[in-house]
Parts: C-alpha cells; sequence; structure tokens
C-alpha cells in the first residue's frame, strides 16, 4: 500500500534506531522494518519496572513512540529526518509479561506532517495482550539527512 | 489550594518513587513534593539519549508522567494507589541542556478520577526553555494501597 | 466479540441519541448501532461549514465523539449511562464532501472505564477518504440510568 | 510578549471568525481578540445541549478548538492561513451554566507549527467553574491568505 521512496529506507531506518543510546539502555531491539510499518521488542527485565513489577508505563511510551515513528520514517526520503511533534497514548491494561511488543502503522502519510498509530501487546505465556495504544504525528524535515553526529529523531 | 487527606503524603509518595527501578535506571530523582505538585529532575547523561545527543523523548514523557501521576497521588488517601489511564504530550523543543526539570501539577481532583498537566523544562545554561508539555488522565484504585512488592503506579 | 449486557441496547441507545438536541441542530443521525460499534452520519448544508465550504473541524470532532462514546454505551448495563472523559483526535484532510460517516468502536471495555477509537471518513462522489481520527476514554456511571429529562451522556 | 507580525491580526481574524456559518449555528461570538490570546462566549441555548440540558461536550470542543485556533491565528502573517493539526480534550466538569467562555492561549509559536491551549469555563450565577481543558497543535500555511470563498481554518 505504502510507497517509500528510498529503497534502502530497512537500512537506514534500523541504523537510526542503532545510534539511540536510549533504545539500548532499557534493551529495546527492532526486529521488524517494513514500509510503514515496524516492530519494537522489549524483553522484561528488573531494571524497566515500576513498583508492581511490570513493565514501566513510561518506558513502553518510548517504545510505542519509536515504533511509530520510525514506520513514519521508512517512507520519508533518504535525505530527510523525522520528529515526534505529539503523541497520545492510554494505558489498557498493566505491562505483564516476559516480551513487549509494540507495534507503529502509518494512517497517513504527508510531505510535512504523517499521522501514525502504535499498538503495544504484552506476550505472557505464549498470549498477547493488547496493553496501550497510541495516535501520534510525526513531523518530516526535508534535507535534514541523520547523520552519526546530527541525527535529528527523538 | 489543594486539601490533601494524607498527612504523610510526602513520604508515602518519595517511597513510591524510590520502588521504581526505571526511574534509577535513567536517573530521575524527585526533589520537590508538595500537595498537588511535584518535580522530577534528571541530568543529561549519555544513556538517556537519542541520536542528537538530546535526551530521548521517549524519557522525556517517562518524567512527565512519573511528575504529573505522582502530583495526583499526593492528594489520594494513604489505602489508595493511582494508575495512568493516559496521556498526550506535545514536544516544543529539543530536550536539550544539563538536566531536565518536569512539574506535574493537579488541574482538578476528583475521587476517581484526577486530571493532571506537566511541562518539562531544560536547563541550558541557567536558562529554562519550556520543551514539552502533558496533559494527563489518572485513576485512583481505593483500598489498594501501595506495598513494597505490590504496589501499582505505573 | 463483544457481549452487551443489556439485550435492548440498540433501543436504549437510539432513544439516547434522540435526546440530544445538539445533533438535531446539526442534522446528524445514527443508522448502524451494533455491539461495541456505531455509525454516526451528517450530511454536507452550508449550516455546518467553515470558511472553505467543507464541515467544521468543530463539528466533525461532535459525531466522532458520539459515535465513539455511543460505542461504549452499547456494552454498558442498562441502568447505567455514559460520560466523555476525554479524547484526542486528528484531522487529517479537509471534511470535503456530501456525506461524513463517523465510525465509532469499542477498543476495550473496562466496567469504569472504557477506550475507544472513532474514524471520520468524507464520502465525496462515491468515494470514501479517511479525514479524522479519534482516541477517546469513557466513563461509565452504574446505576444512573438515563431518563428524559436527567439524562448524563455528552 | 508575542509580537504579532500583522498589525491588523485582529481584524483579519475576526473576518475568519465571521464567515465560520458553524460559530452563528451555535451562537458563538468572539469578543477579545489579542495577541495569542482570544476568548469565545457561548451563551446557553436548548439548541446546543446534551440530555442532561448542558451544553454538549462536542460545543465545547468546538469553541475550545476556534479559541486555541485563532489564539494562534492572531501571531501568523497576514498571507497565511492556519489549520487544526490535532487537539486533545479533557471533560472535568458538566458544561452546566448560562455562558461558556473558551480561552485560547498560544504556548509556543513556531513557523510551521504553533502549540495552543484552551480552557473553558462555565459561567453560573456568576461563578466560573473550569469544564474543560485542551492541548492543540495548530499548522501554518503560508502564502495561502483566507479570502472570502477560499480561506482555510477548520
Amino acid at each position: 500500500m505504502h510507497h517509500p521512496s528510498d529503497p534502502d529506507f530497512a537500512t537506514r531506518v534500523r541504523d537510526s534506531f542503532h545510534r539511540q543510546q536510549a533504545m539500548a539502555l532499557i534493551g529495546a531491539t527492532m526486529p521488524v522494518v517494513e514500509a510503514g510499518y515496524t516492530e519494537i521488542h522489549l524483553p522484561h527485565k528488573p531494571e524497566v519496572t515500576q513498583q508492581h513489577g511490570f513493565i514501566h508505563g513510561g518506558v513502553v511510551g518510548m517504545i510505542a513512540d519509536s515504533a511509530a515513528g520510525y514506520a513514519a520514517n521508512t517512507l520519508t526520503p533518504a535525505d530527510a529526518s523525522v520528529l515526534t511533534v505529539e503523541y497520545k497514548m492510554n494505558l489498557l491494561a498493566p505491562a505483564d509479561g516476559e516480551l513487549l511488543i509494540a507495534q507503529g502503522t502509518v494512517l497517513k502519510y504527508g510531505r510535512t506532517l504523517t499521522v501514525t498509530r502504535a499498538e503495544v501487546f504484552a506476550v505472557k505465556d505464549g498470549k498477547k495482550t493488547l496493553c496501550a495504544v497510541m495516535q501520534q504525528t510525526i513531523m518530516t524535515m526535508h534535507g535534514k539527512k541523520e547523520k552519526h553526529e546530527t541525527s535529528h529523531k527523538e
């Protein structure tokens, strides 16, 4: 459905993800990168929990924000970078499980603004439960290619 | 203006904050706890950055969410705990500075639902710049006191 | 998928809709009421436009809010009423067409809080275009049945 | 604090408001227009109510959206128009009163995107009660002046 203008979008997006030290800090990976869609996975570990032992709502927000932002980023030109303008997230259930999967999807791609959605599932004993939904606005900065030292995705 | 029902709210809220391992992971502290208001401070360090070297937008969201949620928590009875229902955040400027300050404020306290606001400032060379604003809904769980092992704030 | 506790939910929800004078003012109808799902339709007329001749964004919000709120209302007990806690809407394209269709869906039904989604399409020359997406939180007031004079849905 | 680039911003914004037929339909006026700030007033009348007799939440959203959007519009160049990208609104209390006052304020003005806030108060027996808060993103379309036939604010 989506037609990415950059044939190497997957490599470009993965490289950007790997430059985010905050993603490494929490232990997140990005195993799926398709045109207009990404997945970020986060294994449970004590360091990312709140007091109940569930994964912290703020950490759920981090991976939802990134999955949806990178979904937008797959569709931008190679010489552009993206910024999160805003997002809204509902927490539906505790992030209780051995793995979280954040699925980011582009609802509408535009030259300047792109609207995305993220859904976060907790996987426990092999069962997926929807635990958060996000609606997000992303801005594309044309001609501002991400570089190792000067990239823009936050 | 606000009349907390629990005279020991500050101790209770600080104890809850200290049980959040995710807050320790990113290096956040909560130096200010007043009735209906808290501040969370986060010093810059490489581990919490995105590729530009600024503090990651998701980390900004974590401290905004927590500051506003704990502002609500100062006003709940001692035997209650709080849950984030949802929040919406606008990122206004890069989180560029040596320190972030998230200020959480209660807009309207209700028995079941409380509406809060957070503003996050980046402090750079002694100058504060507003870098994010959040509007949030918090739910109070009455009779579900936070315990060391079974607390609820996410 | 959804299991409404009130077998007469469709009649109950339609009656509530008809008591909303603001819906009559803008000319909205609710032709579809299913368990966890409703549609509100709004024909174009000059009175509901902004300066461009498109349907006003605020009017788009009204029908999205109502479609999603009534989707939640289909699943509540007969003696309960619902309130909109909050919603967030992205406007994706001008509401340009001879008819708007707002589709409200329940994402997660809960005893106290229900999370819903609305999508609004503009129909022009037989073609549907997504023009707005909404994410919403609804609160159920148990034991507060809507009456002709004292109902609660807003 | 704000420095409008168009000295005639108040006339320009009032003219735009008067071209919105939907505002006339609900009976809204815009008595205050300052740089970065507007107020929209809405007297209670049966046509804009829900079943409880309070002003409809969707109508509250309409005037909040417009007050904040026009606050942004006061700061744009004379040859630009504005679009609502998205907004998020919390309803804090029933819109119960003889008059609603929506106050729109610019939080951060930017060349492309402006972030605003609206607060809606219900006035009853001379007392103002905060009944809704909104956080909103507005986009400026440069070089697309609003005209009588082809204006853009929605």
